[in-house]
């Protein structure tokens, strides 16, 4: 062990590799139901993801869209624009930033997004029911403090902020 | 909440979009670091996967490696048979078993697995060191024990057996 260091080099290994073969197995299992919940829509996960965002934030920019879909800001803007032209967003400059984009939903955008909404069907959401054990001896769903501890080393305060803001929003509006 | 159900419409949803939030993020995260750390060897992610997991279980089947590996039986194919021309993998069929596809590493395959692992540098693993905060409160890096219940739900007993079969092995190895 290096002295400047607080852990070895194997130890540091063990816990990465770890953290990958998990975080991949939930993620891409939670990746394929979204993908599956959506399509019926004409919509992919990242499409849905930055209406997901707008929705929820009550208009972004494609900086926060990218930080907070994880996407890389040409990803975000790609997939915004086709967005719009669907009729969906719109995009606009503010008076006073006039380098960001500024994402809102058109009605339409509303109305289809309402429509994804209602049509979740939490039966078909494979990580939930996988964490119901969990729910039956706990009470309630983990609520996973340290990946959020660990999220806020990597994307900043403010991921966590937006995560907030969205699940307060969601908690308003279902 | 329907009487037949332990979880509310409302708490399901909310639970799973903040864990495709948090899982998203860290694995994006994990994800991008493993790239960088293979791409001067010529591999992708992927790539360097297949050999982890042949190199740690001594040899696998294709089906072992999509299962552990999280992708489609097809994509660890693919892979794997370029890792084949590389002259990095053999396949071949168990006598018992003419239907599965058996992977082992060649000598030049372990070399350049060997390799890989001699130029891992922790430092460069982001959430390894967004989690060092955790470890220095508590002592030792967080466990995980609720993702790992949940992935066990998920993928079955199997793939936490070859977790700790490939965690063992990188023990004994490293």
């Amino acid at each position: 062990m290096n002295n400047n260091q607080t852990y070895s080099w194997q130890e540091a290994l063990l816990y990465s590799h770890k953290m990958a073969q998990l975080t991949k197995a939930i993620w891409k299992s939670l990746e394929k139901d979204w993908q599956e919940w959506v399509k019926p829509f004409d919509l992919n996960l990242n499409e849905h993801h930055v209406l997901w965002i707008t929705y929820h934030l009550r208009g972004a920019t494609i900086s926060e869209i990218s930080k907070f879909g994880v996407m890389h800001v040409s990803t975000a803007f790609n997939f915004s624009k086709k967005l719009e032209q669907r009729g969906l967003i719109t995009f606009s400059k503010k008076e006073d930033d006039k380098r960001s984009t500024y994402v809102k939903l058109t009605d339409e955008g509303v109305r289809l997004f309402e429509q994804t909404m209602d049509a979740h069907d939490p039966e078909r959401n494979s990580v939930m029911k996988a964490s119901l054990p969990l729910k039956n001896i706990y009470g309630s769903f983990p609520e996973f403090q340290e990946l959020e501890s660990i999220v806020k080393h990597l994307y900043g305060d403010e991921y966590l902020e937006i995560l907030d803001r969205s699940i307060e929003s969601l908690k308003d509006e279902t």
